[in-house]
């Protein structure tokens, strides 16, 4: 996607042919700045600051995290080592698992002289397979826009979505955003509803950036207020990405995600769920109080960073001196609530048969 | 209630006998500030800006903002002009209406020079109630806290509340509040889970403002977070207040109330709204898609106002710049959401029927 003009993707190799450069999206929206990633821990970090976030690219770092730490040593116990400390950085989504596997998977049982190489080549194809897997979302996923747009000839399709699951989420085009990007470059008319995304806005400053570097219209609004919205009729259709999908169709997403479900079950408005393959957990049976739900630091609910006046960027406390707070990073909504998934092969129910008739390789004997 | 060991109302008359004091609500919880306002436009002013806020202390500022439009002009001429001006400050709550008619009704039809006294008395009569009633709404309220105590004795009952129902959008006590300040003070082990209420902050700066003062234990969470705490059996009951509650039931209360409502009934958690009489709209039969919604600034969600480390306030812009944003401040949650009303007469189904078995004289013949 273009930023003032320029595509960029949100993480690439450097020209050493070993070092990663990401957009640090903790500078988003206020500042654009790339940062370098020259080794594991480097990756870990950025995981685990959020400089980079978002479960499509949490895996993208980490597998490239993990070509770094063989660089420097590839011997078993180090690939074990880095692949857990990698896998710890964050506890939801499990992308990051998917990918670093498959790294390991790509190099195990080779001879230490050829697990760099075959390293950087996995993770290299991991990260061209994530852009065409969020294309082909976006192609799967827009047949929904474009049905809604039949039914009201002329008129907005307003789209509400939560959090960021964007280009910035991903490598390039978004899971929940890519059906948005195709329908809006295909000249139809729509309006996304973006979900500030308590406590850390990632809608506010990472969906409403890159929607406005895109040209596509959108209002920024409070998590409060989709229920209304939906009680008004102002909402078409929501879609949301996920940090991870159950074998029965649960959808461990940001917070606030469920209480959007509830709302649109309860207004007749579609909700769908856009993911990557690498999002389905097939080993775990339902998601509801099983997901594992990261807890994260107060300070993201009592401060908040923004630009003062002057342009310098400045943190403010903004709660009650004294007053605790309570972070849960994620919550699940029940496949009952969810309309359907959009994944890179199509769409189908939120249900283990639904989600077998697009991965019938999933199916057991 | 008290801060710093000090005894408050939200709202005095001033020793001048005509004038009143409030507690700036605007520089909460930084500040600890009072202000005089000597005159209706500055009552208006107050209640527009938010200065003041909460349904029952809105009505109670304009009703002395009427007590003063009166004292400089007594003519029927200016007591509809002052009733008019004090009316269009906040579309939503029915308190700010049902107290400007309760002292012109008081002044009407009486002599000029009679007006000032009669207003003032009627207007100090408006304040007492408040102070009653929400003492009533307490005692009331207080009961469903022991009923949850007595089924886990010993063990802690998480009360979850939105926005600030407390004392300070009241004169004293608070209307949600009232149980959870009277259980604590009781000895009863309650902890409240207090949404941060986006976009203005009401829980984070006001409720725990006010619960961290009387040393009631509480956490912030986000507004994203209650339904993964119900789902997770974190949360015995809501409460919360209402800016208007129409004949059949149906609850405006801040925006995001009917979301949690949704949450609640999902998990089995009983959702209760606590208001007094002058909160029932009998003019309107139904809420949903008809009570007035106001329209806030998008200055609510794009900018935030905090402390930095030196203690001096900033503001700071927090959004991507350029993106728009909509503020509807309140929603309406459907009867069928709600477990109970709490209201000083009693406790009632929120039906028209539950109501009207609290208010007898309000049955048509």
């Amino acid at each position: 996607m273009k930023i003032n003009g320029k595509a960029y993707r949100t993480i690439w190799l450097r020209e050493d042919g070993w070092s990663i450069e990401v957009i640090d999206q903790l500078k988003l929206p206020h500042r654009f700045e790339t940062k370098a990633l020259t080794s594991a821990e480097a990756c870990a970090a950025a995981i685990k600051t959020m400089m980079v976030r978002g479960a499509p690219l949490i895996g993208a770092t980490a597998a490239y995290g993990l070509c770094m730490a063989l660089r420097e040593d590839a011997s078993d116990e180090n690939l074990e080592r880095a692949c857990k400390m990698l896998a710890e950085t964050r506890p939801t989504a499990i992308n990051l698992r998917w990918a670093l596997n498959e790294v390991a998977s790509a190099v195990r049982n080779r001879p230490r002289t050829e697990r760099v190489a075959a390293a950087y080549a996995r993770a290299a194809e991991l990260i061209e397979d994530d852009v065409e897997t969020c294309r082909r979302i976006g192609e799967n996923g827009l047949k929904l826009i474009e049905e809604i747009a039949a039914r009201k000839p002329g008129a907005t399709v307003n789209v509400l979505t939560h959090c960021n699951a964007g280009w910035l989420a991903c490598v390039d085009w978004g899971t929940a955003t890519a059906p948005i990007y195709m329908a809006h470059d295909l000249g139809l008319t729509v309006h996304v509803w973006v979900d500030e995304t308590r406590p850390r806005n990632q809608g506010a400053s990472l969906t409403a950036f890159e929607l406005g570097s895109h040209g596509v219209p959108h209002t920024i609004i409070a998590d409060n207020a989709g229920g209304h919205l939906m009680q008004a009729g102002a909402v078409d259709m929501c879609i949301v990405g996920t940090d991870r999908v159950t074998a029965n169709g649960d959808v461990a997403n940001k917070i606030g995600t469920y209480l959007k479900a509830l709302a649109a079950k309860d207004n007749d408005v579609p909700f769908h769920v856009a993911l990557p393959h690498s999002t389905i957990d097939w080993t775990m049976p339902k998601g509801v109080n099983a997901i594992p739900i990261e807890e994260r630091s107060a300070d993201e609910l009592l401060r908040m960073t923004g630009r003062l006046p002057d342009g310098s960027l400045a943190t403010v406390e903004i709660a009650a001196p004294g007053s605790p707070a309570a972070n849960p990073g994620f919550d699940v909504t029940p496949a009952r609530l969810v309309t359907g998934f959009v994944t890179e092969r199509g769409r189908c129910a939120a249900t283990e048969e639904g989600l077998l008739s697009l991965y019938p390789e999933r199916r057991k004997a």
